[in-house]
């Protein structure tokens, strides 16, 4: 089983960026967390950020044929882009949608996510552990007979 | 470490209800699978249903010093009780809001949760999995240092 | 062929209560009409009143067995309770929603109903009446061969 | 006692158009229904069907000293015609608005009713049926004395 | 200079309906006024109401060669017909809009004209009188040099 | 019969602002008109013109014993002083509202008025015509016998 | 095969109406090219325009066992007529809408297609063009081996 | 004279719970505040808490002929109970609305109160203050000969 | 200690204007209530009414070094003036806002306030007794020691 | 004379990607159907696709000395992409919008185009017909002498 | 040439009112500010501030001959004085909008201006050198030949 | 001191693209003015322009240990990407916003900014003066001991 990571925009400052918002870990040491998950799972992965909307949909495309999971954390992406929907609902994937913040506690628009519509389910606010609750659920969904 | 659970409206119904959305899992299979997680990690649980908005904030007040943390699944009462919101805020406990189905995914009056504004976060659409996530995100988080 | 009965909150003060908009019949009235169309029909009755939104879920849930059919006026609660919707659409049973007064044309807040997408059909504006024909609306429509 | 029932656009293709949100009786069924529903209360009717808003305007002025009530199905004129609300509310005859479907449980644009404030009541969602049970209502509303 | 005035939906009703908003002087009153003010200036007029709103549309077609302006007291198409605003924009005649009641101390629904943005002006309040000042300024305008 | 006709805040520009909307005759054009009109209908009038809301509520105290009635262009304040309309409401004067432009045809913040609904009517678009249908609308409306 | 082609409210004005807005073609010049159109594709047309919403609605349920596909251009029942998308969905004819001007550039009311939703597409914006494209559509639709 | 005060949702927790809002005095600091202001105006009083909406209702239809008058803190079903309005219009007796915080200042949700429009008047903001200003008003409200 | 008690537009009208709603009393009944107020609690008080915004923000600014509180009632002010809001706010004194009406239950309109969340708190519903209410609650919150 | 074909965001997944919606025929097969349109209209096409904002606005600017006109389906960028407009407007291209599917009958937020307002016009609905119809209106548009 | 430069409502608190939010300095200071750039740009100004909507719109008027371009600070009036922005587009004047913090980042309410759109231009958050920048952009435009 | 200057989508057509609204000056030109400006004030200058979202961004990122400040006209960026005010908000830049047009005087959707609310102060409508205002602005700012 081989699981597409996607980190939207700006979450290549994470740790540098905002602390009070989102911590002190940077993407390395998250990125760190989800391979040693996986490999304790017996899965593989394939870890991207871009800030660029079209890159992120290039990598959902390419995604298609080669695994058989998307995790991602679309960043301000959740709140503006129909383009990235459409990719995931496109390609079929099964999804999974994480944020590191209560996006639900935050200014009113973070509240709406389009990408949750097409997604298994949306898992915020633990922090880099969103990840980690988020990779689980998603090989756990992976590995049951779907009806 | 002790840990309230609370099923809110209609989950009594579940395995019974509308199985398309919500599964054929029963409400004592879900509270098997959250006992069992309990005990591998370490930990006790209290676990109620109710129909009542009432008792659930009852519930609440009672684990203000009995309990360290609240895993809820408010079901309706999610978009429509301010009073089970301000009960979580009062009482001040470390809370995480679950939902079986992806409520993002569903009628536009289910996307507002008056309850995660003051949870730490949300866990939506993984079926009786987002408990066992809902629940490892939550004793996670009590475990950890707080800043 | 059994049906249940529910009257919401503040029904109990028919008759005592605003009469210009609700009329000078009592809840007892209201019940013996019920009780004689009934008898004439050849069903029988559960008749309950509750001014408790999660004691009314509770009623409905032990019907899912017990009766055929939901004849139900959920006054207030006809426009804030999500969880009495998700009862009624749970445990299944047709339901046919009533109304003493024409919510429609009373203050804004009255003319949307969570109840009515989830039952056959609404009945709203001719008093104690409304519960009549609801009652010969939900019988005649259990005694049709359903497609 | 002399009732006008009118129904509004479309209501011509009645078995024809749509029967899974509609039914399969025709037109003339239902008209057989209200008549052999007269005839059993001992009152007259007249029935008409028209596309034309201004013909069932028309119809609604003449009724004004010739008719006691009005029994209405005005099919998609209930939610834009203001000049059909002005007759009813000019002509002054008690009024009893009708549907076959359920429309609270259909697009958004079909719960708003311009009828329903100047009427009695309103009953949808029952078929052929919520004529009956419409024809009813107006009758023993007629025959009651009013306050 | 000839004129064509026209009487929307429900005016033929005038005097006979709802006495407390729109007066007890009969639309035959309100032409035999318009008429006098239309000698009294030296000016012909046609008359005409139609409940249609294709019937008025219609008539201000004909009116595009015929005469030199409109006065039109829409009714409620006032508020819903796009239609008979396209039309007068259509025609290029100069109109003037009236109404017997205040329409902006009236329902909310009331206060919004589609014919307005393509009339010199509105006129309402006044009863039948709003025809006759909606008369004058409609005259003194097409006598006045237009820039 | 005494007359108060207020002018609203940057009338007093008329004739220099913006002719293309508001025309070149200026407001002392505007006040001879008005005079002539009361001379010919034999009542008094005070005329005042104010940029300061204030100054137009003081006026408006000071008629209640003074006037029978007043005309009144509230120019912007229009669309954003409840205190003038509560003037106008406390004091009780039979008022009239106008416009030298169609307000209906400009920006939309231009559509809705305060006053409007404490007025006897509205007159819009007409320019300084307007105030000659308003004061002609108002005398007629204050000599006829009030039901 | 037949097509009922339908031109709606003020259409008959065409080539002297608003002329910046609608082109200089008449309405004969528009059914001459679909008449040729038709030709050089080998079907047969049925041309009609009204001014009357209930006419249209007529000609629509007339050819319901006449025609295989509608090509309307509903003028301005387009953003107001409910009951002409039920009578298209009621026929269930493959019905292909279209306007002369761009409506999604011109005022926003005219943005939103009441009818849209129950045609194959929209065509607006290429003048009498519009006209062609979509009977082209039309035809190659109805010629496609459907799903 | 006899009163009754209630106490809504979680105001059993005052003093515990978000004293940065709600102060450090206990619920039964607030009592003994009230029922020393009731000795010193001489009438009696019944106190009660509730986090049960129906038991609310309940205390409020019971009061109905016990009491003279209602004090109430409806905490968070402020915003979402239009039972407890009902409840209070239907008892018809004359009701004082309080909050301890200045409701005006908080979250937008707390801005609208559904008891206010039917209650004597609403008093926020003074904390525990503002139960005896309420207590007052509402006494000398009762003993006023009332027009 | 020293409060500025300041009455809005209109306010000078009081017992002159709209009985049904603000009651028989005059300003000056209601100053010498404050007065007597005022002596019994050991304060003195400077009061005055203004129909112009700009006067009373000029009373506020005076007032930041000369007095301890503000009582207003802002009058239709309440609704639209954002400058008196700045000046409550940038003068920093302790400020209760009162109504002699409840404005929660009038007009949508007046249920807004701009001046509530700079005040301590807002008293509405209790006629000139809302003055007096409001004064004791506005001096016993001067007399805490402030946290 | 030459034209740009953009084809937008996820528009390269065409006849893999929901089948359903879309249809089964590849981008290739879409790109065969214009060149073989180009070649009988005697013009030549230049045709990219890009998941990329920023692409697609760069081919529309050098698109600005090289084309006579632009044909584009912007994809999910209809709906969120005001600089792809910016774009357009900028190099002032005669430009045609089209679609696959019908946008209008889809979800609320696909009805909205930016695109729209600065094109000639748009064809949604017909499937790959779309770009055939919106090639033939745009060369068409081309070649009529523009006023 | 001849500058005019207004501060508006409670302007005159600067550097003694909500230093977080305007900063230390007086407005004596901001206008010596004002006075050194017209000096070394050579230029003369008249500063005036006041509380006073009307006294501002006066200032204006009186502005119209005397001064080429205007720099105002409207404070709270900016998003609520229709009269002010009437003012502004009467006396025809090249005006700058210019405020002290960032209304684009405080509550939503300070966000939308009446001003700007009759204005060159808006710089709002430098705090006192926002005047500066303002003086400079409004001088340097009246300097450019216009086109 | 160290400034990086970003221009948004489609300023690369500068002086090419809508005269009327952008002016004639090239960005070449502007990008002149800017280094001229820098000269003048002692600080170095990095200037980019793109029309890709992903590139601003990673300039943004570049910029954070590398420059003191951002200067940035977002284009139509402005009103869209909530990803290009995280890139902001994340590296803490101090930021102007400016804009060649005044937004504010444009279409509704130009007047909000997700970016302003991150950055220090906004100025749009003096055209390429608005780079210059705005340079001066931000090194002013950096000059300014901060509090």
């Amino acid at each position: 089983m081989h699981i597409l990571v996607l980190h939207g925009p700006n979450l290549n400052l994470l740790g540098l960026r905002e602390p009070g918002i989102y911590g002190h870990q940077t993407l390395a040491d998250v990125d760190r967390l989800i391979e040693s998950m996986a490999e304790s799972l017996r899965v593989t992965v394939d870890i991207h950020q871009s800030n660029h909307e079209g890159v992120l949909i290039d990598h959902i495309h390419a995604a298609r044929t080669r695994c058989q999971g998307l995790l991602i954390n679309p960043g301000a992406y959740t709140h503006t882009s129909l383009a990235l929907r459409d990719a995931i609902a496109g390609v079929g994937l099964p999804t999974v949608e994480v944020h590191l913040s209560n996006i639900h506690s935050r200014e009113a628009f973070r509240h709406q996510s389009w990408i949750a519509p097409v997604a298994i389910g949306q898992i915020s606010g633990f922090g880099p552990e969103s990840y980690r609750l988020g990779f689980l659920g998603l090989v756990n969904y992976l590995r049951l007979p779907q009806p």
